[in-house]
């Protein structure tokens, strides 16, 4: 079953969202609480745990642990994905330090940059290695996904270098719009456009 | 009349993609190439396109720098926005380096931490306060949005802060989902959803 790209991004915040609630010690939640949680409506919220196979009970909601290993389990998020990043500026460091505290799964197993001052530097407990040694990194450890965060000007020849060494998908922090094959997925992260919402939704109050 | 928020969204980037159209010095742009570079289907360019009151010719599609400044009059941007930042750690200066060079009508005109080693100091141009001074400097200069990149421990207490202070839209960069009253927008860009659904859409496959 081939499942839309919104639905994939709800359940990766339900998951999210259920995680949180077990950690404050909820054992059950209605979908009406949920979707306040995560900001969807409750319909939607659901359809969409429908769709992954789990229900709830009318009396006592759902079980929080076993629907989000329930989703966990429906967007089959393998043992371990091993990522790398390239492009260890200020915004390079502040996503390994906030990934190391996030999903244990996906783990960022190495950096890159070209800046020698950089090379041979452990941060937020990732090795930093010089950018000429990618492509070799990703074909000896078998690396799927990659994070871009270096300066926009070097955006496109990165992401062509990563995507030609085996590179399957791309969470892309540079405002460039990258040209790569339709096979490769690309996620673009541009910080800007949330603040030009928020600065629209305030505005046109 | 109330625009959806996904509109919203779909015009801005509209937006961004017709401004480096006309960087690159192009004069003229086809709905579906417009479509192809913002990646939303045609249909739904040339819906939002009507909307904003602009018609392009079937000979010569849109005129770029006239659409340009059709949606952004539309999005009624005013001359300037002041956004100040709270948090200068590894984000927060990345994202006082990232607005420098995008959008000049949004400005980010102050920052605040509570690190001794990072008050008074200028990062990428932005002066850094004590956060104690926050309340009088949004409440003095009419500050009606901010960017939040504190710890997440640290995220509710700033915006309830704030929120008291008058701030009406936050982004914000932590994983915390505030509580803030109805009438605050706020826009979540949690950096990890983008990484677990590249790590999704790519072992999926």
């Amino acid at each position: 079953m081939k499942i839309a790209e919104n639905t994939i991004n709800r359940l990766i915040v339900y998951k999210k969202e259920l995680n949180r609630l077990a950690t404050d010690g909820l054992s059950n939640v209605y979908s009406h609480k949920l979707a306040h949680l995560s900001g969807f409506p409750s319909h939607l919220v659901r359809r969409d745990l429908m769709n992954v196979g789990y229900n709830g009970s009318p009396a006592h909601g759902y079980n929080v642990t076993e629907l989000e290993k329930c989703i966990a389990d429906f967007l089959c998020t393998p043992e371990s994905v091993r990522v790398i990043l390239v492009g260890v500026g200020n915004l390079g460091r502040a996503i390994l330090d906030y990934c190391q505290q996030q999903n244990p799964k996906i783990s960022i197993v190495a950096a890159f940059d070209k800046d020698k001052n950089k090379v041979n530097k452990v941060y937020h407990s990732i090795y930093t290695f010089h950018i000429d040694s990618v492509k070799n990194y990703i074909k000896e450890n078998n690396i799927d996904v990659a994070i871009i965060t270096v300066p926009a000007a070097e955006a496109q020849e990165i992401a062509s270098a990563l995507v030609e060494s085996g590179i399957k998908g791309i969470v892309n922090f540079t405002p460039v719009r990258l040209q790569v094959p339709a096979e490769v997925y690309i996620e673009n992260l541009d910080m800007m456009l949330g603040l030009e919402k928020v600065v629209y939704f305030v505005n046109g109050d």
